[in-house]
């Protein structure tokens, strides 16, 4: 069991969409918050910069966003369903995008192929909450 | 002319949502970054502090919610409307939250009267850019 | 007097480093969180992209810098002076930083002019909270 | 080999203070962003809350550092170690005093008792980055 996990799960009163799907969307946005903020620093390293550009931004944006994410999934105890769901859908946006288009460097840039696969896993984790019983009524 | 507006005009290419509303909300989403955050604090140290745990939750909440908003808000070049969105609601909604909270305690703690109008301000920048008309294929 | 005045001037307990240059440098460092993110974006978005990485890489750093101090500062209850005063030293020489590389761009570019103007005053802010007589056990 | 080591590895022009010590640290700081955010959360819903508010706020304190403290760390390519020195100093401080208060509750709150450990954890790998050679100019 990850310690996010454990944490979750020692919340009082419980976490309507469910600690381990919580726990693992949590997991997954802090690693794209890593993997999108060195990835963006990579590409301004990078020689062929100016086509790196849209990457740079997106990934910023995807990092910000997942940051957020997982800090309002972090406090399960008195949460907004009705703040959480538009947040995992923008996410889910971000993380969307900056996968694509690290998809399209990651024949060439290492950086930007891990960032793909964090990303794509982050889509996977924060789609799989939205899918949760508890939001039923917001959809 | 605000810092902010300045900063937002100066972005090369133009803000489809344009640069004035887009200041206006990225000014009212750091303020109440601000106000949420101390609010959180101030409740915590009050005799009532039983009273307050759903105000700091989600004075917390849009705290977070209100700083990513502004930061994708500061980047208009290469951004995305279809995450802008999403996330504007999410504000939109963690606002109210927190203003309805606070209108409850406000009578008998001024940082929740203070906490309450920032809170509103925001909800009414972030409810005009919802309204642009560069959102509308989105809608 | 500013929201930000009237919040920590609202918090029990009073404000241990005075409660108007709390609230200054809390505002000053805002102000650079808006600059900086989009400065980085305003340069990302330039012909002179290539000259300009160090200039994105900087303002990327200094805004979470200043994002962290301006967070840590709006919570006067409970604060641990030993934590602010690194912080607000990380804070100083970031801001300055940006400032000194914003300076070398801002004939050329409007965002860089302002953006520098934006992180000395932050400098400017931070310093002088660093002298307050609070922190001397510190020095 | 974790994702944060392949993607710090990925970052040309090299780590001055190391790929592998600065992996660890960006994860134990992105691991302490989310137990801090958890145990301030769950403090907050615990039935002794007044005997936990100094605890809630060092969380947030501590999470909002090592935020900030894994973004700059995640951003190798023009970085600046005078900033990133005072920085981990903070965060070494900021986890230190988490991890004292919630040793305190420890014993009858279980996520103190992971986020003791996670906090002791962070402190490890900021103290071990703080020792790095590319330091000893600026001690």
């Amino acid at each position: 069991m990850t310690d996010t996990n454990e944490m979750i799960g020692a919340v009082p009163g419980g976490v309507p969409l469910g600690a381990r799907a919580v726990a693992s969307a949590i997991d997954a946005c802090l690693r794209c918050v890593q993997s999108c903020t060195t990835c963006a620093n990579a590409d301004l390293a990078e020689d062929d910069v100016v086509e790196m550009r849209r990457c740079i931004a997106q990934c910023l944006d995807c990092a910000d966003v997942c940051d957020a994410t997982a800090r309002l999934l972090s406090r399960p105890a008195y949460s907004e369903l009705a703040v959480i769901h538009p947040l995992l859908q923008a996410c889910v946006r971000a993380c969307t995008s900056s996968a694509e288009e690290c998809a399209r460097h990651a024949p060439h840039h290492a950086h930007c192929a891990v960032c793909e696969r964090v990303c794509r896993a982050c889509v996977g984790a924060c789609t799989a909450l939205l899918g949760a019983e508890a939001f039923a009524a917001l959809r």
